[in-house]
């Protein structure tokens, strides 16, 4: 059977995560519903990262096969028109090689997350960015993050129940900017890895956060990765802000328009 | 009895427009409703621009009187606690002298219509901005908004049912600028004078929408205005995309944080 590789894109709040469920509204189960419509017969649709409940996507990935082939365009177009009135679409499809798979293929995962610091409470961006009530220091976010970047033992700032079998990961990147917002601050954290732990993004975002309002010295960061220590960790922040914009393979997979 | 001016931000999607209604949600019956818990006696809030269904504001300016002097900045929490679950959050609060009008002494207003171009449907940004299939020439649109700035008579660019005495306004500038947008093109329009007749921004971005396309010749922009006739209008675009950012007046009320 052909395969198909999906740039995804959704806006998680009605969503109990990507992962199908029996019981809950899935993004994944979303989209295979949309593929039953046009192809019954289909086999299922892998994502290359498993997010949240309520965790958005501006660039996940996921692969699957069709029993005919089908215009990548087509495709698209059909799937984006079954998935209304779902706040998820399809930005993207490319026919791929049978070997392909869109979780172990991938060579690099980008998340975004975005902070928001103001007293009063938010209207456009609720559910799209976590509200704090006090300003951030970045500097002292920034000399924290830098204790994370690179391969670690990242036991602290994993889920409990995270599944992986190793808790070591390389994080390439943990860059913060701060942008105008009404009657605020917002701040952005992108963090760029090959692969990343359960939580392993909100465990970082909710201890910087501790940081930046001088609740924790950057060095106590250190320590805490050290400690490979679940309990070590600082508060894990909500899902609201993050977003998965992009994954990466070794060849470019999609054009950008 | 003291009166205080407040910033007012919302989510225009849940609301029949900004003026009170006897059935329908307003942004002015909520924010009312709100003042009434906090103060029984209290008068009317009084808006800068009435702003229709759909459309959003990070700037709203308003003002009202109460019966007894509150510390501004209380007032605004106070409000906010109320306001909850509807998403219009109050971002600055400041007590002023009893003439003050938020409407008739505000001096300028400033719009901002945000339009995406691709194929894909929106998710996170339903509501938020208009999507349109087709890429847009930037440069023909802006030769036909270079058309509209000045003092002109905007019979043709205004709601058949607006009520205002005069059809001549005082169009400052007319911005555009294009931004990354996943999967596509985003385009936003910032529209600036000292008061707007009704429907007058989205009969203006959707006449150049037609521009952008290549439909219209950007000349065609100066016929439809010289014509003062509203059937020489383009289509009048949708709310989604539409926001009151901001309203000025002659000292500025609100400190940026």
């Amino acid at each position: 059977m052909p395969r198909y590789a999906l740039r995804i894109e959704y806006d998680g709040r009605p969503f109990a995560g990507w992962q199908r469920q029996a019981e809950h509204p899935s993004v994944q189960g979303a989209l295979e519903a949309a593929v039953a419509r046009i192809s019954p017969g289909a086999g299922a649709v892998f994502g290359a990262g498993r997010t949240d409940a309520g965790v958005h996507a501006a660039g996940q990935v996921a692969h699957l096969d069709l029993p005919r082939a089908w215009d990548p365009f087509r495709l698209s177009e059909a799937l984006n028109w079954h998935l209304k009135p779902d706040p998820v679409a399809v930005t993207g499809a490319v026919e791929v090689p049978e070997a392909f798979h869109a979780r172990f293929d991938a060579v690099e995962r980008r998340y975004r997350f975005r902070l928001v610091a103001r007293r009063a409470p938010l209207t456009e961006d609720r559910g799209f960015a976590w509200r704090v009530n006090h300003p951030l220091d970045l500097e002292a976010m920034r000399a924290a993050a830098a204790h994370l970047v690179g391969r670690h033992d990242f036991t602290t700032f994993r889920s409990s129940i995270c599944q992986a079998p190793s808790p070591v990961r390389t994080l390439d990147a943990v860059g913060i900017e701060e942008l105008d917002y009404p009657a605020g601050r917002e701040i952005r954290f992108h963090l760029r890895a090959r692969s990343f732990l359960h939580n392993q993004v909100r465990s970082i975002v909710g201890t910087l956060e501790r940081v930046g309002t001088g609740a924790w010295p950057p060095g106590r960061v250190a320590e805490a990765l050290a400690a490979r220590d679940r309990s070590a960790c600082g508060p894990v922040c909500p899902p609201d802000g993050l977003s998965l914009i992009e994954v990466r393979y070794p060849a470019p997979l999609f054009e950008r328009p």
